[in-house]
């Protein structure tokens, strides 16, 4: 039986859109808001899932206080409080779009969860624009 | 990379369930109160995905601010603050239900998104009732 | 002991903001798309508030599952899947308003809590307006 | 056209994560607080979703009311305010993780369920822990 | 200026409605399903409210990681997880309806509170049934 | 009859916790990972309420498409996608605590308010932290 398990978690970061191969015009013209150069910033909502069969010993697909702590280390510590753009390593040549940030999450988690389950990263930037990277 | 993209909105209409083609009392039989001759009403919250891959030159499937405007423009302005049954021109003969109002909608939707791009439609009638359709 | 005790609810709901004795224009210009002829609707949800002494015998302000029936049977048998406008007697001369249709279930309510409990009404007419009414 | 329908509802329910083939030591091990001999409990919210061809006469995939009929009268009436491990038959031998929670559900809900319907149900034990079982 | 600072927390707990002086059947009557002898659960989710003046060194009424550790340390980690009834040494004597749960609540935090501060406790036991208590 | 109306807004803004008059060790003593010097950010959930009489004439307190439109004007144009530190005048010597961001709101809410309608403020800064002033 496989079965999906879900484990939400959230980060307050600040970031911006922007890159620096680019003039401040096309910057602007491309990110508009979203490139304001002193940042501004969201409290992001991580959903990550993790799906398999369930181990018939334990009744789980996958701990979820095995997998709320590897999100907790992985990621929380390393994005939570921070500006994305400035503190955190993955971003410094990645455009911290929301679609940019998911693939990085789910690039940190697939090296932490067994090759036989299946991982997808959902993250919500407000409660009006998600994005979703299954590793496609 | 392949990721899905979503955007919510919502708008408040008023409809009833009813076939034109239909006696009152079948057409009561079928749908009970929600045939109510005088209408009822709904805050419907919408969320449309869009999957394809990321532009590598922006880090974006679909600009989420153009992807609000389509919506905006082609959906939120048609259906706000409407009578389905009665101010809307695809329901004249398309009983209103949650399965054809999602379906109206991701038609609506199929022509302003580019074709390489996959579109979903998450229609909620209520928070505990939704529907979902993807063009299949 | 004070407790103030709370129970959720819900009705859908069609209205229209129009008043009778005003010309077409004027109601078109106070209340906007609002006053659209054929009606909109909404997901109203209601929150009662009754606070009072804690019973020592049951350790209840008031039995929610009395509360609960009082408000099914007193305001959602009456106004869910309705014409406020057309089918609700309180609103033939009402204005049916977020703040008049909270004014009228407080009344409604009034009359089925004891006296000695204070009563209090929020409705929701979506998840960004709403509206709290407590008899002043 | 094929759309999936959706429909949410909720139980209470007391448990323990417990296997009774294991000693006291290897439970407390393995689930940690979960196995509290006296129990903890949980809202489960459950969504049942149901995926299938629009009839034409109706516009339904399947009728709501009857979907929430069959739920209540299936799984909550059956679920709710019970302690699963002692009131719930299929838990006797099975220990109510969420997923099999949700593999129980599923199994119920399947009987019922016309066969060229496909059935998927999601269950949150708390708002930050859920899974999906959809007959895999 | 005077604010009131709001920190949510929650905890996963059994209970039951039950009088240990009453008759079998009297705290059936009176308690219906809430009765059940081998229990049922919530997710509790608890929001403490402190108002008082802004410290205009720090710019807080109180400092939230301060808070959430009290709330941690004397609620969280003595509910949660937890058979309210049999567990928790207050309920002995006390049924724990949502009522009273508040006022346990409130009266614990009230002594690691700050006389100066207000203290008022939200309490949900499902998100339609809640109650607060603020010590009057 | 007096009626409270309510309005939710939101804004994504950067900030830090700062005191320029402070040394960099008791910023960060008191201050801890909200003293990020790079900031980091939230999504603020803004509800404003005005409390005030029913105009019998067209039965609102305000009209909510006016109340929309100030909250728009005055403070989301002002603060969205800001830092609050660096771009928003008023934080030049405030430290945007939840508390004084709110306070700040109020009062530049409280001068396009009429004077005889009650006004308060209550400003999430996550989901589980927020605060409120009433300009006590």
């Amino acid at each position: 039986m496989k079965v999906s398990v879900y484990r939400k978690a959230h980060f307050n970061a600040a970031h911006r859109l922007h890159r620096k191969d680019w003039s401040d015009e096309r910057n602007q013209a491309t990110f508009g808001k979203c490139n304001n150069p002193s940042y501004h910033g969201h409290n992001y909502e991580l959903i990550v899932k993790v799906k398999g069969e369930i181990d018939p010993e334990t009744g789980f697909v996958i701990d979820l206080k095995v997998l709320k702590d590897i999100i907790e280390e992985k990621v929380i510590e390393r994005f939570d409080h921070k500006n994305l753009n400035v503190d955190v390593e993955e971003f410094q040549d990645i455009n911290p779009t929301a679609e940019y940030i998911a693939v990085v999450i789910w690039r940190i988690l697939r090296q932490e969860i067994k090759e036989d389950l299946e991982l997808s990263v959902t993250l919500y930037e407000t409660p009006r624009n998600f994005v979703e990277y299954s590793g496609e």
